[in-house]
Formats: structure tokens, sequence, C-alpha cells
């Protein structure tokens, strides 16, 4: 659960994490090249850090470093990243902390080689595993999951005949959210957890090279086809015998989570064979006709709302515009305004079309309202433009529960809508009208397709959540250590 | 005129430059940071290189540096950069070259004391001017206009009682297009060549500070009022008397460049009066309305083939659609793929939405067509995620001529229109139908108003064009010198 | 066990680190810029990478990176690293490998709370306990003793009631040479091995503030008064109790390295009660007695050469001269020059001054005879400088066998001394005579005191050393990792 | 005139600059390798910044940046800093200003080309110079000599026939002290003022090579062979008809700088035929046969008081030890510890040998005094050390004028013997006795030559000195400019 105060999206839940691995045995495309492009892709997911760990006949070769991934990675460094397969990592922006320990590919040795894992998600029993290998004379030198990841298949490791079966075991024992890649000396395992809070996939290129990736806009970027998604609970595996599935999936609990259609994933990926634009559109449909409202235009917060107004214009017949743009340069931090100016920083990433919103009713289409603060500025931004009216339209549920699979939904003394009315908040915010998706309606989002996790907005975890309150205030976990 | 080989927009034309200034006396407003933030503004006008001068009582602090503003500066570079008034500008990347000498705002010291200048534009006969003062004995350290332009600017005013004299004389005698911000230890100077090709407006924050800025939009960015642009051949002044205008602007001889509504400018500016967004909805209009074409949906290549997509539909009836997303974090120069991997490259930085466009007829909008290579990329992009026609729309006339006034449009050897006709082009490019906008709809774009450079379209030059074939060989100004 | 060849000083044997650390608990004296100071001095000990940890309350914050002191220290870093302890470390440069990851202190938790270690010299049973361990689960993320260490210490710690016992219960387990500092939230610890292979001394300022340093040099340069070296086997606590010896040291196994004097400690520093200068000059001296030679001057080859020289000449009664100067900026890692150049390399670091050596028998002294490579390039820098006859001096006898208490001196295969006869050796060198110190004049060389190791000479090793042998080729622990 | 509070030898007078220039038509040596090691043996001249210009027929590339030349250049650098001549200069390290402007080479174009200028120096009518050509309306963007140079050069090059006449030209324009390089497309042309201030010499690899260094110094680190020294007022040039004497030289003037032996340049140079190292012996020799002290030790500080003490020692008959040394990791920039430490911080660069001084009776050799502090600080560390008497001697006599020629001694309210008697100097220096250099054995110190210039020490200035009361406090040149 962390805060992002100080990143360019303050307003926005974050997604923490995105994946990208890739097996060539045959040499014709160069790994560390395709996780370049594949993380390219996968930016939005991740902005504070990013690495690429290779595996050139065993012998490991990693780079990571703290920002961009343009700014990471210089030709020099990718031509060293050689080998037959790779896999790699972007990591969401966090403010503080000793971060730079916390990149990933975490890369390591154990009894049986060296190990490289990626992760997104979040393990809800992360703690008291840590717990019981620090009583166990474990030592951590990082806060991230992967290294109690690491250590659960390390341990497994010596008791089973294959690292493949020691994931398998591992996988048994993480509970909460997890999609993630393991590279060993001679193979590359995939594995989504049992829900499939979040979203991988696989992709091919060519005969026999095999792609995972978080979302299917990476495999694009790599020329990779898409081939399907990785079932949740599967293990799947690329190594000397071509692709195996090492343990099967199960889409019983599947709980994949539905913001990722929302807001964190891109619009032109399909997750789990849905299309992202597709299911923004059809929230915005479906606001159309349960929160229809008098109007000269639809326009949408830039980049999901956007999708989300072009429903709203095709369901209301009410003409889309562009009414805010946004300010592609100021996608990551920035140095912020003193604090008098604050009120008009959301202009330096966002601004209004006067022009074109200039005495005119506006329909604003937003994914969410978190704290509120943004919501208001932009509101007030598109009144200060002339705007006549604005009718705020949410293209989900109010948010009203913590998220403890792997964003960073925060808790509820920092959710708006536990605290207030919608109509209380339409005034907080300057609106003239407001309304979210209802319940309902987002089951209508993404027709003919179950298994859903909505506990943001619901309350109903699909899995086990930590139960904070046990946490020692003397875990060693909690103590802070600086990297300066 | 330069080539873009090597950035992340290779096929489009680029604006080389943008300036910000301005003058706080009273000290309400910190000049570097309102600097930063109308630099963000306008960091679509460049990306190579960005700069601040400021001035606290006549001592000057300046900073400039390679990459993007976010990049080059930071909260220690900003708090240094103290004073009243400061000028600022962004360069646009060029690949290779001497680079890191022709950042801007140029700083020196001369006769009367020191002196900041950027620029944006191009002077036609800067390089007769250079020419004749080498021969009087000048050197130059750059290769920039500023340095020519300070010159003159130093020698006028051993003969003048003002520096806004010197600079009304160097006016009268630079050719070609300029909007400069010119500052000396008691004042800030604004000047926009005789014709205007470039735009330069005129915002205020509160009664006494002044800002300067190649485009509404980094006024926005600041918290300053728009008040006016300034004339073309118009020469202001803010300084210890406040706002005067040194010299009257004339609209007589009026050429802004017509590419800085299609293209240049970020669509949430007001250019000399008129809405970027609104006249390029105005092109996609008049298209629809020239060349119709039955389809399923209007999607535009981002951004501003989306402004003219959304016009386009809206004239036409056919809906619009994203059919095309740009990964907004390729924005800039990144690694790019190996020579095989070339024509794939364009899918890194833009994407298809398959499951949008798939066995549908797509009408495409794009702003212009310099060489072909990208064009023939998107449309291929699209016809593989499953498009079945795709009907492309230009919302500019067709490229036939260099420009000379500040933008790289290439010779006309490198020109896809100089050679072939439009159903050639069309059938190179693999679209099912092509058509730009005429040139009288580009007439009409831009309703009631006149004064439009067009030349690159028409061959009609507004001003004089430089001799390039009487220049020596042996002129040092074409020597290299590369800093490493 | 490593080679030098790319370092500066390739010539010579390394010292593998230093270390540092102060514990102040009224503020009078801010530990992080002592730890800087004591840094500088003992820079000689190692300059691939240095790190500091500080303790505020229980708060760890630390710094670390490649390169010197100078380089990786910033004045806003070192204010970063508040506290009232520190502890502190440098580390010898090698060439290639993860050694980024292999900077120090290390900082971690573990079941009681966070722990940072600092560590010079080398377990000789660091191997198997890294195999024991993994073979119980454990993972490494770095190839430093110090994580093995940290394992030991936490696991004792489950099992004991303080940090210090447990720190008692690793120094048992360990075998090796040792001198190392841990830090725990409220403790600094410091420990010597049995043999106290390597040197550690205790100092004081004030009343209260007590610090550990690896030389006395590094005592003088933050201002602390010599109090006495800590002693083989002894673990000294300073908290808040004051200073507290946990375990009582015992001489009887005492086996400091001789080449301490000869060559590693600073020429200023006094290592168990001897000057490390008179031990020197106390070589000289008796190389003068034993090995005399007709000549006209006697020079040195810096540093400590010249100390060399200094007795030999006070011995002799023949001049002591400038004869080899030292570049002292050239005193890490730089450019070297094409193969063809390489026999000259030498002097860019070294130069003789031809007008002092021209036409004259030289007498020059040196510490040691590695390869040969850089003795020859000296002998022949001097006669090419004019030099009549040459006579080669070296203040220790021959290597002869490895080190495995933490410095490089190379297996036998490249030990010239091992492979050749004295005379073959000077004929070799181009010298006009050669002489060591005998293993009987090195016994004098520091009277009245006993308990030196000189297994280097000798190959009585007191301690155990690696089977070397009996490591397994599939060890993860020699599988390369490289961080790019 | 600059002061070198911050930087580590802040008690001793600058040099301000190194040239090192090689002109390899041959292609047998890579210039910019030879300017390397050239400027690595001319680091002690300047540490400030650091830069190469080479010159591959007639196409200059460059690199120059702040700090040390192993900082500031890498292997791909050098490669790309292709050619068949190249110059390169070391800066010493000034304090703030727009520094990094003022790096050199200065690379420019003019009239008849590319031009390359490295210059150490200062030249006394460099202001009047630059006020005339302000007047004439030049622009100036450093405030360095090299940019007044590259102006007239430039000039004359309009009216004379090749580039090498244009420098003598020049040669006659400027007053003051420069040894300067000069590389144009074809030439490489070295310059030495009529007064030879500072050195500068001719050295050559093979038959073709020609290398022009500050230092004989630094022709033994690239290889070269001593052929003679430039001679006051010379112009030679390396061309395509190998070496040419453009103008001779005219020893009737010669005022080359006595400090050069008694301190700036290396121990190991020959400087106008007379090495260093036996000029400061003889100096030690001098002061002992004038001031000599009862003592049991003659002790130097480093480097050049150590070969005073030598000298001094050789003379009195009293042994020479080490008494002091030098931390070599400590010899620029470094953080400064906390103002209550300052006194103490000596200690971090240099450091008493206790075990050697403690209770003994010490002549302590040192080159000079200016304020006095840092002498102060040396005379305490060795009393806390337990010197029993600690005798001064200098090895120069008293500073009592201020430098006009390319050296930082202060204007007089910074010198302490121009406010305080030798008794008062010994006292406030806490000296048992002081003594300086007098001016008659000053003329011994190199015995047969003249034409030396000691107006630091005799007011006696051999050529003109700037009217510094003169100076407009409007001037430009005055008026700060900051890069941040």
């Amino acid at each position: 659960m962390r805060f992002a105060a100080e990143t360019g999206d303050s307003y926005k839940p974050h997604e923490e994490c995105g994946v990208f691995g890739i097996y060539s045995p045959d040499g014709t495309v160069q790994p560390a090249y395709a996780c370049y492009n594949g993380l390219l892709a996968l930016q939005h997911r991740g902005q504070e850090s990013c690495g690429i760990a290779s595996n050139n006949q065993g012998v490991i070769s990693y780079s990571k470093d703290m920002g961009l991934v343009t700014e990471a990675f210089t030709p020099e460094i990718l031509e060293k990243l050689d080998g037959q397969m790779a896999i790699s990592h972007v990591r969401y922006s966090t403010a503080g902390g000793s971060v730079r320990e916390n990149a990933q590919p975490l890369v390591l040795r154990y009894a049986k080689g060296v190990l490289a894992i990626a992760h997104n998600g979040n393990l809800t029993n992360a703690r008291e595993m840590r717990e019981e290998m620090q009583q166990a004379g474990s030592i951590f030198q990082t806060t991230i999951d992967s290294e109690v990841i690491a250590y659960i298949i390390a341990r497994e490791r010596l008791h089973c005949r294959s690292v493949e079966e020691a994931v398998v075991r591992t996988v048994d024992q993480i509970r909460g959210a997890f999609s993630m890649l393991i590279m060993s000396p001679q193979k590359l395992i995939a594995a989504r957890d049992p829900h499939g809070f979040r979203p991988l996939c696989l992709g091919r290129i060519g005969e026999n090279t095999w792609v995972f990736a978080s979302e299917t806009c990476a495999l694009d970027a790599c020329g990779a086809e898409f081939v399907r998604d990785i079932e949740p609970g599967e293990v799947v595996m690329a190594g000397p015998n071509g692709l195996q599935v090492i343990r099967k999936g199960d889409s019983s609990k599947k709980a994949l989570c539905i913001f990722e259609y929302i807001y964190f994933s891109r619009t032109d990926s399909v997750i789990d064979g849905v299309s992202v634009y597709q299911a923004r559109k059809a929230a915005g449909r479906l606001l159309a006709r349960e929160n229809p409202a008098e109007a000269d235009m639809v326009i949408g917060v830039p980049e999901s709302g956007v999708d989300a107004a072009i429903g709203y214009s095709e369901e209301s017949g009410i003409p889309f515009q562009k009414g805010v743009v946004r300010n592609s340069y100021v996608g990551r931090t920035f140095i912020k305004p003193t604090q008098e100016e604050r009120a008009r920083s959301v202009r330096i990433k966002l601004n209004a079309l006067a022009s074109e919103v200039k005495d005119k009713r506006v329909i604003l289409l937003d994914d969410s309202i978190v704290r509120g603060t943004t919501s208001a500025r932009i509101v007030k931004m598109l009144k200060d433009a002339g705007a006549r009216e604005v009718h705020l339209r949410i293209s989900s549920p109010p948010f009203l529960w913590p998220c403890y699979y792997g964003t960073d939904i925060p808790s509820k003394e920092d959710l708006i809508a536990c605290k207030y009315s919608e109509e209380e908040i339409a005034r907080l915010l300057g609106a003239d009208s407001l309304s979210y998706l209802s319940l309902s309606a987002l089951e209508q989002m993404i027709p003919g397709k179950k298994g859903f996790c909505n506990a943001c907005f619901t309350g109903n975890y699909p899995a086990e959540i930590p139960d904070l309150d046990s946490y020692s205030k003397l875990d060693p976990y909690t103590q802070p250590i600086k990297r300066i």
C-alpha cells in the first residue's frame, strides 16, 4: 500500500509493476532488445525503476536502475546483456524509501545455481513468511516480495528434482496476487496466482521463441503473436524441450482485477480475451444510459476518460470533443510548484481547451476519484475556462475499500467516497452533477465474462487479506533503512 | 534545414524552438520556476536541449543542458537562477553536430554589459551576415543565429542610446523568421519578424508581471492571463517603466506559418486569435467534404490527426474511434531496433487497436506525409491488425517545397509528393485511397483570416530565401567541429 | 585471491580493505564526517568502492558507491548520514566482476532488527559455511564474506540474549583473517580474529567518543587519540554503557601480517606498537648490512621503497637521493597505453630523474617483486636515463607462497621467485645485482616483537588454509553473475 | 589573480595551466592518447578542467570537461579524438565563477576556417585589448585570454598570407606571459612570450612526430625525446613541411619565473637546461649555509620541501628523515571539516610521523609562506606530535609582491611577509626559528644562468603590469555571469 504524492499522476491509483520475459534458443531474437521494447510498452505500469536480466548459457548478466526505460538503458548496456533468454521488470514510482535495492529482477545464488525473479503483484502472506524465515535465521536485503519467493524456491529446490517443481511448490505456499517470471540457468518459468489478479499472457515469435508479458501491447511492441493468456494458477515453462505446461490452470477462482480494464492497462491491450478500449467504451455507454445529462459536448480526462467519453457520446448522441489535453512530457516526477501555486499545478499536466468549452455545458468523463483533490482542480480548470456546466461522470463505482493485491488504492480515511455522499462530493468538487457507474452496470461492462475482483468497490475480497493489526511493531521489516 | 532521422518522430517536420520569458519586478513570481513550467508546456517545440538565464539586479545566472526540461533542471538549479526576470528556450533535437554549444539562451558580454538571447526561427541572411562579420575579424563559437544577432546588437549598441534601439536596428538588418527574447541588465525585450512567421504572445500575471511565450499553452501553464499576440514586426519591452511598445507592429506582410496550426503548435494553444484545435477540426471537416469515403470509422494518427479525425467524423457522420494509440514514453530518442526490425519500429511508438479495426473499413487522418516511410508503416500496421480498407486523408496539401523559415521540411529529393502522383503514393503506402487537403480548402481552414505562409505547399515564399548555391564550399561555417 | 591487472599499482600485492567506525553518543562529533576523514586516510587500503552506514537512534542510513572516497561522497550525502554512530569501509579495486553488489558496509534486516557489517580480511572457511547454509536453503546476493558473517550472526542471535553474544559465537565459527565492525540498533562492536592477521586499533575523542580503525593514521585524520590496539581474538563493544570488552584478547596465536609493515600500511601508522616507517628503515639498514654494494647513491621506488632507501643510506653512508618520482594523479585506474606502448607505461606512473642518475651507480630499493614485469621496467627506465649500474635491493624476502588471509599475493605460477634463482631474476630484470632481505633479517626488522605471519615467504601458514581442490566446479558461488 | 580557498593546496600559490601538443603526420602516434599521457604528467599545473582538441585532415574534434584528466576522459572519448595532431590543456582549479566556459582549448571558426588555442600564462594587456575590441563591436563568451588571442589572430589573418604570420603579428601585440599552442586546419604552432615567463619545450618521437609541452616530464610520459626549449619570443611551427622556426627567439629579455623551480614544476622536469630537483636541493644547501640550526633531523613538507630538505641535510650533515607525509588521495577538492575542525584540517592532507619527531629537534623545510595559516598548522602538528623544537626554513625569499604573469600569488594584504618581520612570523607560526632564502642566495641557486623573474620577491617586474586602478567599474568584464 503506497501513496504516490510526489508523482505526476498522484491522483490515480497505481499498478505496481509490469513483467516481460523471452526465451529464444535459436538466437533470431536478441532477448535484451526484445525486453527493452516490451518494457517501453509496459512503462505505464511502473516508472520508478526497471531492469533486465539475461542468460547466456547459464551466465547471468543484469542491469537495473532508477528511472524510465529510456533513461536506464543504452545500446552499450543492451549489447552486454547477451544470451538466449531474459526477464525484465518495470516498477512503479514510490516516494522515498530504500528503493534502489528494490529494483527488479532480483538475481541471486542458491544451492542449485543462479536464479532471477521478476514479480508483479502483492503477496498477502509475505510478512508471515518473512517472519517465519527470519526466525529460522534468514536475512533480508530488500523489502520486495521477490526475495521471499526466492527463499521459498531455494528451500523447496533442496527437496525436489527440478526448479519447476520448486516453483510449483512455492506457488502453493504464497498467497495473494502474483504474475511472475523466474529464470534458472536453463529455463524460463511463468506463474500466475490462482485468482489471476494480475494479467499475464503468452506470445510467440517464429517457431521457437516464447514471450511472456503483463499485457498484449508488449507482444505487439516486440513483434510477437498473441498465443493465449496464462491461466490463473497456471505454471508454464519455456526450456530445452520447448514450451511445457508444468501445472494446469484453473479458472474456478478467477478474480482478475476489474480496474485493469478501467484504468491500469493500456487501451490497446486485450486482457483475458477482452479489449481494454471496448470495456472502457462500454462503461461510458452504461453511464450514459444510467446517468444522462443535458449538455453540449462529452469530454474525457486523458487517457482512459477519453475512451469512456467516446462510449458516452455514442450512447447519448452528444458530440465527443477534446476538452482537456495532457502534456505528455510531464508523465513522471517533475519539480512541483511552490506551495501557493499547488492548486494550479494540475494545469502543468492537463489543460482545458478554453476555445471549445467556453459557455458550453460539458459532460466530463473520468475513470475514478480517490481523494477528490485532482478532480476538483480539473472541474475548476474547466469552469475557469468558461464552461457553463460540468457534469462529472465516473466510469467506475466509488472506491470504498483498500486493495491488498498489488495496487495502491489507499485506506478508507483517504477515500473521499467513504466520507461523503455523491451529492456532497459533487459539491466539494464544484461539479454541477456527479454520477458513478453502478455496481450492476459494472457487471455488464464486460459481457459474457465472469470472475473479476471488485473488492475496492464492494469489499468482497476473493482471497485472504493480511491481518495488519497483528504485525508486531518491533518487526524488523518495519524498521526503516534509508539508502542515501 | 535538418533531418530528424534519429528522433522519435522522424516522420514529421520539426519546429526548431520555443521561447519563454518573464519580467516580474515585484518578486511575486519566481522567474525561473515560471520558465520551468512554461518550457514544460513548450517541450513539443524542441527536445534536444533547454536553458534558462535569469537576471538578479544585473547579475546573470544561467543553466543549459542537453535533454528534456525534466532532465535538465533540478530544484537546486532553479533555486540558484534567482532574479526579477528570466528568458528560456527549448531546442529541437538534431542528429550529431556540435550541439552542446548550440543550446540557448546565449549569454555573453559586450561593450555595454551582459546580454542573453533566446531565438525561435531561422534567419535567411545569417550566412551573409556571418561571413561579413568574419571578414571584419569576428570569431564564432556556435552555429546558431543567436550569435549573429548578438554581434549585430553589440555593434549597433555602440552607436545608439539604448539596447532597445539597438534591437530595433538589428531587426531591420536580419531577414527571415525570428521570434526572439533579449535580456539586458535591466530590460526584457521581445521581437517578432515583420512576417510573423513564428508565433509569439504576451501574457500578464497580476499587475506588473509580464510574460512572453511562443504559445498560449505556456501562459496557461504558468498562470498568466493572455493579453495579446506580439504583432509582426513589433518590438516590445518590459522594463523599469513597465511594458512599452518600442516599435509598432504591422500586419501588412503577415505570413504566419500555416503548419503551426496543422501540426507544430499544441492543440490547446490559440495562435493569432485562432484555436489550433478548431483549425485542425476544420481541416478534417473540409477533407470530409472534398474527399468522402465509405467507411465504418474515422481514426487519427495521434495527436494532430486525432483532431482532424474528430472534424472529419462530425462532417461525415461516420463514427470517430481510437484506432491508433501512441506510447507517450517513447516521445524522444530511444534505442532503435536492429536493421531487420526497422520496419516494425513504428509499433514501438504507435500501436493499432486490433479489436477495433479488425474487418473494418477505416478512414485514417494524418497531418502530413514527408517521405512516406512512416505513413506506409502505419497503413501496414492497420492492415496487419485486420483493417479491411484504409483510406488515408491528409489534413494538409502535399509538401512540395522546402522551408527556410525555421522548420525542417526537407529538400525536394526527400519529399514523396515531388516525385509521385497521389495515386502512386496511395499505392506505395498500401492505402486503398489517399487524398490531401486542397489548397483552396486550406484557405478556408481559418475563416476570416489572411496572411499565412504556405510556401511549403505552393512555393510562394513571402520573404527572400537564402541563395544556397552561392555559398563557398570553403566557408568556415560549413567546416565540421565535433564536440565529443 | 585476485589479480590487479588493470589498476594503477598492478605490480604490487593489494590489501583488500580498510574499516573505520565511530560511536559518539553525545553528538559532539558527526560520525559520517569522521568516517569520511578516516576513510580518506585509509584510501591506500582500497580504491574500488567505499561506503558509510550511520545509525540515528536505530534508523540506519547508508550510502555506498564505486570509486574513491572523494568521488563517492558529497556534503549533501554526508549531511543525510546522521546519527550517533557509523561504520565505514574502503574496498580494494578488482578487475570486473559483480563488484557493485560487493561494496560494504552490508546493511540488512534479520529477526532482531537491522545490522550493518564492514569487514577486512578473508575467511578461509567462507565457502564451506556458505555451502552449508545454501544446503539449508539460504540465498546469497553478494560474494563477500560479510554476507556469510551476517547469516551466522542472524542464526546465533536467535539462541542467545544479545547481539554481542551472537558476535562472540560467530567469531568462534569463522576461520581466517577478519578485522570487522558490526553495528546493531544500539551498539558498535569490533572484532579481530585470533591471529590478528589484519590490524585494528582503538581511539578516543573527548570522554565518550570511541573510534575503531584499521590504522592509526585514520585516528590522526579524525582527531582521535590512540588508546590501544584491539587484541587478537578480542571483541570490544561501544554502547550505552560505554566501552566494554566482550571477549578478552589473547596474543598466544598472534600472527600479524608482516607485509603490513613492508608495504600495506601507511608509513605514518603505528601497528601493534611498531612504527611502519621505522620498520621499513630497519629493513633498509639490514639490507645494507647483508647486501652492500658500491654505488654513488641510494634511491627508492615510492613510497615504501623510499623509506627503506633512507635506512639503507643511513647504514651504508651512501647518499640518499630522489631517483624515481611518482605521479600522484595516476594512483588508480587510468586509460592504458596501446599494446605496443605497454612496456613504456610505467613512465606514466613513475619517472626517473635523469639529471640525478645519469652516469651514476645506483642502489634501488623496492619492497617486493611479484611477477617482475614492473621491476624490469623500472630498471630499464633508470638505465635509459643513463644510470651506469642499478643494484636492486628488495626490503622483503622472495614471495614463494600465496596468501589466504586477505591479500592478493598470487599463486605460485605467477611468482617469479618460484621459478628462477636470484641471479636469473637479476638477469631477467636487467639489474646489475639483486638481493632480497633474508628471512633471518626479516626477524630482526621488528626487534623485541614476535607473532608475525610470514607465510608468503615461508609457507608456514599459522591458520588453516582453504582446500581449494575440493571445491565443486558446480558450486553456484563459482558461477559468474555480471552486473552491467 | 585568484585565491584557492577551496582547493586541497590552498596554502600554495598556483600555476594556472599546462599545455601539450603533438603533430604526428604519419600516424604512428595517436595524438589524443599522447595528449592524455602528457596531461597526466602536467596535472600538477592545473586540476580544475582539461581538454583535448584533435585535427583529422582539418576536421576538429574536441572534448573538455571539469575535473582531473582521469575523470574527464574515457577510452571511447579518446578513440573519437582522431587525427594527425592535437593540442591539449589542464587548467588550475579556481573557486566559483563561470568556469565551465573557461575550459580550454578554445575551438572556434573565423574567416579562414577553424582554430584551436591552448594557453598558459596571463596577458597583462588582455583587458585593454578586450575593451578595445568590445568598442569595435566584439562579443565575448568567456573570460579567458585565449578568446582575446583568437580575436587578434582572426583580425590579423585577414591582412596576411598565413596563419603563422598572423600568430607572429599577434605575439607582437599581446603583453605579459604566454606559452601557447595554436592549431589551424593544417598546422600546429607554438609561441612563447619574449620574456619566457612560462616554460615550453620541444620533443620528438621518431623522425616526424613533434611534441610541445610545458615541462619535460610530459615528454617522458609520452615517450618523446627532449630536443630543446622553445626560446623566449620564439614562434615554431610543425606542419606539412616539418618543423619550422617562424620567428627566432631572443634571450635578451628572458625572465623565466624562478618559482617554477621552487614549487610549480615537477621535480623530474628540466626547465631551460636546469634540473628542478637540483635547483631545489641547491636552495636547501644554500639555506643550510646561511641559516644553520642545531637539530636532530631535517624534514621537508612534501613534495618540494622534501627536495630542499635533502639538500639541507647534505650541506649540514644533519640526517634527512621523513617527518611529514602527504595523503596523495586528497590532492584536490575534498569535503572540508566543519568550522570548529578547520584548524585540524591540515592533518587530512598531511600527517606528522610522531614516532620519528617525538622529543626531537627538527629543521622543517618548506618552499614558501603565503598567508601563514597552513605553515602554522604544520608547525603545530609537529609540536603536537612531540617535536621539541621546530626550525622552519623556507627555500625562497619572502613573498612581497603580487604576480601578474600567470600565477595566483595574492595581493599584499594577504601576504604575511608584507605585514610582519621574520621574528614576528616565527612567533605567529609557533616556530622556534624561521629563515627564508636570501635574495643573494636565490641568485646562486641556479649557477651560471641568468634571466629569471623574481618580481614576487623583489617587485622588479620585467614587463609592464596592468594598471588595475584604471579599470572602469562598469567594464562588462567585471560583471559576474554565473553558470549554474
